[in-house]
């Protein structure tokens, strides 16, 4: 079974909903057979590399939130990220384009860091001090923590077309598949679960994919034909 | 999309089914939307590592031919290779177990060279004069041409319990799924081929599979509740 979750780095929900889904997948009794991956969603696609802010601002401006009401906002969502044992910084906290993330995540998905990378992405931008959209040097770090290559991370971050293409795509599926908001969770391309949903919703969704996987239709068979089986292989005009 | 395609590297029609499917996949309008994963299906599981020999003398000896009778079969199967543009040897060439190969495998799908490796271990197994069962040095010289790391390979070798589990699992799923020979393809968990069919076969069997994608069911929907917009984040108790 494959569950491609659809999410972006400076999506708090995302940060949470990914706690969420994993604690119920540990407790899912056929996790082993449970493959996940990642799929790029920038909530702000068209965002200038350079073009970073503080978050509390930002909220500010934005829903027209007084500086109060704006690190009450955080504040409640870091007690939901708390209620998953993560981490969350209120203060002082910045936000900007988080394409180039995504790039070196697809980098890392061919490269089998995929889920290290994610991890601590989002760790450094919800938990930790330094940033990560000031510079590339930290993306560079975090990247090379999940076991990429530096200079093959280097060379990505250079060419700003390298991955384009997959995040690109990513976005178009997600909209495809009907999905506005992050994260988005599929099972199997078959079920969808939208938002960072408690974990028993994500243990039903599990079950439930599960149980329904259906049958294959076949739309051809080797017959005695041109295949090979534990008593040997078909010999071509024997 | 997703194919994946149980083989075993030991099987000349997933040789030839692998070069027909690539042709279909290349011809595909939507091939840069399809992921391929190859799943290990093993058709001599019980075969003890240092147990090999040559092919023609196993053909004589299991399907009761003469010699002449087995270089004939050889030599059709190498006609069909042929019109793929594939080279096959049909004098001197050994057989034994192929479940190192597969253990490598999944080291090589974790670090996205998969497909590289597979492509190798077939043009070695049956195109070249050097055994790849007869020791393990082959085995990591082409491991590493696929682009992994030497010492990351022979760790892998030397220790029989490394992905062991991977290869029995898929060979666990393509029993569940039906398939009782090699090469299999399954189209996104909905559309199963089995053979080496023509690769016409294959290209009506992407298109089907692309066309009957369904639209997913929902099971649960964020609204406005805990997820990340174009237009911010839900803000939990506002």
């Amino acid at each position: 079974m494959r569950v491609e979750i659809w999410s972006d780095i400076a999506c708090p929900w995302c940060y949470v909903g990914k706690a969420r889904f994993e604690k119920a997948l540990a407790a899912f009794p056929h996790r082993d057979a449970v493959e996940v991956v990642h799929r790029s969603f920038e909530l702000d696609p068209g965002r200038a590399k350079g073009d970073t802010g503080q978050v509390l601002p930002m909220l500010m401006n934005k829903y027209g939130m007084t500086e109060e009401q704006a690190r009450e906002g955080e504040r409640r969502l870091g007690e939901n990220a708390a209620a998953e044992g993560l981490d969350y910084r209120i203060e002082g906290r910045d936000h900007g384009s988080t394409f180039d993330m995504h790039r070196v995540l697809h980098l890392a998905k061919e490269r089998g860091r995929q889920d290290e990378l994610i991890g601590l992405l989002y760790r450094a931008n919800f938990a930790e001090e330094r940033s990560v959209f000031a510079d590339d040097e930290r993306l560079v770090e975090l990247a090379a923590e999940a076991g990429l290559d530096e200079a093959e991370v280097r060379a990505v971050l250079a060419d700003p077309g390298r991955y384009a293409d997959d995040v690109r795509a990513d976005e178009r599926e997600a909209a495809e598949l009907g999905a506005n908001g992050v994260p988005f969770f599929v099972l199997d391309r078959r079920y969808g679960v939208s938002g960072a949903q408690p974990a028993e919703v994500f243990t039903q969704a599990l079950e439930q994919a599960w149980g329904g996987r259906s049958p294959l239709t076949t739309l051809a068979d080797a017959g005695d034909g041109e295949a090979c089986g534990p008593d040997g292989c078909a010999v071509p005009g024997a």
